[in-house]
C-alpha cells in the first residue's frame, strides 16, 4: 500500500500534519518584516527548548553540520581537546577536530557502553597547566542508543575551570531534560530531523558567553559557518545568508506545537516510551543493547541472537512498512535500532512492538510468548 | 488580502505547485532503495541542467556554502587567485578567499558596469610563473543586474593552462544556457531558491576532473563542505550525511518540470522576459541600472530619477502584494531590481509592469505615458 510507511528510526522522525502543511506553504521574501517576526518567534522558542538565555544559532546545513560550526569558531590548530567517543559520532568529532588540526585526545568507551565520567576527571587532572581548550561530547549517541552522564562529565569540566563543553544534543535536545545554562553547557548542537519534528536541512548551535570569549581568539578560518555572523544578524531578527525559509515555516510550527505540550510532559513522554519499549524488547526475550543505567530516551538498540537483525528490519519493513534502523560500521547486522524520538505516541510504540511480535513469530524466534511485548508495555503505560 | 504575495526578487523565486506539493510530503527514510532512486535521477537532472558530465555534488547549505566549498576544496593557505568583483556577490568571494588566507588579488569593477575580460588576460599574462591558481567569478551578479562576460575570461583563463575557473552562477544557471563542459569550467556554484524553482535550502557544486586533480593537493581545512565525501557517496546513489529529504522531493518535481520544458525553450523563456521587461522600464521613462549588453537574464535593475526607490518598492508591495528587491549596500535607495527568475512567465512580467505603471501614476512621475510599459513588452513578446 503507498504511502503507509512508518518512521521508527532515529532521524529522518515522523513529521506532523501541522509542520508538513507549512513547509509546503509558498516561500515568502526573507528580508521581510513577517519574516522577521517568524526568526523572532523561532529564536525564542529555540531559546526555551534549549533552557537558555543563550543565542540558539540556526543554519542551513545538517547536524554535522551545526556541530562542526559548534568545534572550529571556538579553537584554533593545535589546540589540545578531549573528545569522548563511545559510537560513530564521537568518532565523527574525533574526525571533524583532527580534519582541523586539533591536539585530539580521545577518550572512548566501548561501542554500547557509556563514556566514563572518572576518565574524563583524570584527564582534566593530569592538565595541569590548563592547556585543555574544549571537550567535545556526545550526549545521546545515536549509533548505539546509548546516554553519556554528561552532568557528571561537564562537572569535571567545570572544576578544570577552562576547557569549553562542546556537546552533540542531536539526539537529545526535545527528548531529554537537557538544562542548558543549568548545566553551564557552552556550546549545544542539534539537527532539525530529530526531536524538533520537522524534515532535515536544520542545524542548531547554542553558544554560551564563555564560548563567545573563546571565539574572539579563535583562528580557525571559517565564513559561511562563522557564528559571529548569525549571531550579529539574529539580534535583528535575520539571518546573514538565505535561510531555508520554508523549514522555518515548519519549524515555528513545530516550536508551537511543542510549547503547547510542554517540556515536562515531552520529556515524561520519551522516557515512557523509552521503558515502554525496554520492557517489551526485554519480554520478548531479545537482548537489549547497552544497559537500562544509560539508555537513550531517543533510540533503543536490540542485539538479537535467536534471528538475524538485518532479517527483522526486512521483515519490519515489507510486512509492516516499518523502517527501523540497523548497526552501523562494525555494528551493521549485529543491532537493530528502534527510534522513538519526536513526533511518536505511545501507540506508535505499541503498533512497532506488534510488529516486531508478528515477525520473530515468523522467524521462528522462540525465545517467548507471542503477546509478551505488548503486555510489558502495557504494564508500563498502566503505571505511568 | 492574505496569501496574494508575488515574488520578483532573484530569491527565493516563484515556486510550482508540484513542487511545493512534493515538498510537503513525508519524508522516508534516506539510506533506503526508494531514496537511492530519487538521488539517482536527481543528480542525473542536475548534469543534464548544467550541460556537463561532471559531479554535480548537493550540499545542505545555501548557495554561499556551496561557493565556499567550491573554492575551499581545491586550494590551499596562500594561493594566489584572482577574483572578479562587480558587486555585493563578488565583494563575497573576495571575503572567503581572505578568510581561508588566500592570496587576493581583485580585478574590480563599478557596481553596474561588468568585468573587463582584458584586465583578466593581462593580469593573467603577467603571471609568467603560473601562480595564479584560480580566478573566482560572478557569472550574473545579483546585486546589480550584470552578466559578466564569462566565455571571454574563461578563454584568458584556458590560455594561462593552470589556473582553475571557479564560478558563482546562483542566477544564471537555468536562466542562462551556460554550457559547463563546452566551456571547460572547473567548478560551477549555484542555490535551489533561484532557477531551480524550490525554496532556499540546497546548494550545488558542479566539479570537473581538473579540479578534481586539484582536490588532492589542496590543504585548507574541511570537513562537513569536504567535498570528495560528496562525490563517493553520490556514485552510490547516497550522500555523507543526512539530506535535506523534503527539498530533494521538491528539486525532483522541479527538475521534472525543466526537463518537459527543455533547456531551449527556459532559456529562450528568461530572454524574452528580460527583454520585455527592459524595454517596458526604458518606455516608462526609468533609467536601466546597467547596459543591454550585459543585462542579466534574471534580473533587471533600475535607478529611477523622478522617484524614490524605496517608494516604488514600498507601495508595489502595499497596493499589489509584489515584492521587487532593493538595492545592497551602497545601492540601498538608489535602484529596485525586478526578479525574472525561474518559475516566471509572460504574464508575470505583464503584472509586475502594469503594477509598476500604476506605482508611478501614484508617485507623480511624469517622464512617460501610463500604458507605455505595457505597450513595450507587447512589442516584445509580439517578436519572439
Amino acid at each position: 500500500m503507498d504511502d503507509k510507511a512508518m518512521l521508527m528510526i532515529p532521524g529522518p522522525t515522523p513529521v506532523p500534519e501541522r509542520a508538513l502543511t507549512a513547509l509546503g506553504k509558498h516561500p515568502i521574501g526573507h528580508r521581510t518584516g513577517e519574516f522577521s517576526a517568524l526568526i523572532g518567534e523561532v529564536n525564542a522558542g529555540l531559546q526555551w527548548l534549549h533552557q537558555t538565555k543563550n543565542d540558539v544559532l540556526t543554519l542551513a546545513a545538517s547536524g554535522t553540520g551545526a556541530m562542526e560550526a559548534g568545534i572550529i569558531n571556538f579553537l584554533s590548530a593545535g589546540d589540545r581537546v578531549l573528545v569522548g567517543s563511545n559510537g560513530k559520532f564521537g568518532d565523527r568529532w574525533v574526525q571533524v577536530a583532527q580534519a582541523y588540526g586539533l591536539n585530539v585526545e580521545v577518550i572512548d568507551a566501548e561501542w554500547g557502553k557509556p563514556l566514563d565520567p572518572e576518565a574524563f576527571r583524570a584527564a582534566l587532572e593530569a592538565d595541569t597547566n590548563k592547556e585543555i581548550a574544549a571537550v567535545i561530547l556526545t550526549h545521546s549517541e545515536t549509533s548505539t542508543g546509548v546516554l553519556n552522564d554528561l552532568g557528571a562529565i561537564v562537572a569535571h569540566i567545570k572544576a578544570h575551570s577552562k576547557a569549553l563543553s562542546i556537546v552533540d544534543a542531536v539526539t537529545s535536545l526535545g527528548a531529554y531534560d537537557l538544562k542548558v545554562d543549568e548545566l553551564g553547557l557552552d556550546v549545544v548542537g542539534s539537527g532539525s530531523q530529530k526531536g524538533y519534528m520537522i524534515p532535515p536541512g536544520l542545524g542548531f548551535v547554542a553558544v554560551s558567553n564563555k564560548a563567545w570569549d573563546a571565539y574572539e581568539r579563535a583562528t580557525l578560518p571559517r565564513f559561511y559557518f562563522d557564528l559571529g555572523k548569525y549571531r550579529k544578524t539574529a539580534a535583528k531578527n535575520s539571518t546573514p545568508f538565505t535561510p531555508p525559509i520554508n523549514l522555518y515555516f515548519a519549524l515555528h510550527a513545530a516550536l508551537q506545537m511543542m510549547q503547547d505540550e510542554g517540556l515536562e510532559a515531552i520529556f515524561a513522554r520519551h522516557d515512557r516510551l523509552k521503558r515502554a519499549t525496554r520492557a517489551a524488547v526485554k519480554a520478548m526475550g531479545l537482548p537489549l543493547f547497552g544497559a537500562d543505567e544509560c539508555a537513550s530516551p531517543a533510540i533503543t538498540a536490540v542485539a538479537p541472537a535467536t534471528v538475524k537483525a538485518e532479517d527483522v528490519r526486512a521483515r519490519m519493513n515489507k510486512k509492516f512498512d516499518i523502517a527501523l534502523a540497523g548497526g552501523q560500521d562494525h555494528l551493521k547486522g549485529q543491532i537493530f535500532r528502534i527510534g522513538h524520538l519526536g513526533f511518536v505516541a505511545d501507540r506508535d510504540v505499541l503498533t512497532a512492538i506488534g510488529a516486531l511480535e508478528s515477525v520473530l513469530v515468523e522467524l521462528g524466534h522462540d525465545g517467548a510468548t507471542p503477546g509478551a511485548g505488548i503486555a510489558a508495555a502495557a504494564a508500563v503505560f498502566k503505571a505511568s
